[in-house]
């Protein structure tokens, strides 16, 4: 079984018109998947901002609910976030697992070649190097994040005829996290 | 396929102590909720509440994202909040659907006997009457609900040794969706 931690980015993703920009942290994408990241056995989940009032504010969310009154009223969310991590650069994170750690890239849209969810699961159930399971806020990951990229896993494909596919960040990292790592 | 929907309550359900209560509505569930239930091919998200300014506010967010300005900022937003039903009780839901329809419930917690998520994936794909999958905010759904239900969907089960399993309501809808009705 391989390491796996998540990554989510908030520099370099793009907007609607897909340009390159940065995005304000939600806090509630840091709770919900920090709990279902740890709810799946993954190590951290690396919170990606350039800006240093940014990650301050992450900071504080996650000291909120480890060490301060959120950990005393709701101790289950402290675990969850205990394993948040506050990072300027995705090479920040890169360096904290080791060098050979790879990137896998997550996408609503195609890319060719990528990695099916099933073979993603095997290859995460055998040896190698940690996995860092990357997602994009905004309209999803920029380039020259996926060019880097190890693998770019392929996208949760919607079942509607119309093809209608706007899952939140949130829900999507959950689905991934349960399509990879889930019990079945 | 039988047809889906899904409620998301707010009275009934639990606090941390366990006692009956109504909790508040959080606006981001609206939108991931209706969002995954859109992208998965369910009919609607029946918000469920029995304070009237609450279901107010509900409606607002609704209009914000199909007539309003958040309609022509980001107009992918607007089919999966069409499909947002703003009732006072589940019954209301119920109504709607057809006095026939069948009460799915949601835990985290195992209950005797649980439907599991592959035995209710093949329901669904078979013929019957609808299904309105509840979900519980707070600390889950109250007895009452349960105990009126035709079917109790198994829990996500933790994936690590220690147990910890505390999703969002918000990633637990999505990974459901996902197992009972995702593509394989």
């Amino acid at each position: 079984m391989r390491r796996v931690s998540a990554a989510l980015v908030h520099y370099p993703v793009l907007d609607r018109q897909g340009a390159v920009v940065t995005t304000a942290i939600t806090n509630l994408d840091l709770h919900d998947i920090a709990r279902s990241a740890h709810t799946y056995g993954l190590e951290a989940l690396y919170v990606v901002h350039p800006i240093a009032a940014q990650r301050e504010l992450a900071g504080k969310v996650k000291e909120h609910w480890t060490e301060g009154s959120g950990a005393r009223r709701i101790p289950d969310r402290t675990p969850a976030l205990r394993a948040l991590e506050i990072v300027e650069a995705l090479d920040d994170a890169v360096a904290a697992l080791g060098r050979d750690a790879e990137l896998w890239t997550t996408s609503a849209s195609a890319r060719n070649p990528s990695l099916t969810h099933a073979a993603g699961r095997e290859r995460l159930a055998g040896d190698g190097p940690p996995v860092l399971i990357v997602f994009g806020t905004g309209w999803g990951l920029a380039e020259a994040v996926c060019e880097r990229a190890h693998a770019h896993l392929a996208p949760i494909l919607s079942q509607r005829d119309d093809g209608y596919n706007h899952l939140s960040v949130r829900a999507a990292a959950a689905i991934l996290f349960d399509r990879l790592l889930g019990g079945r």
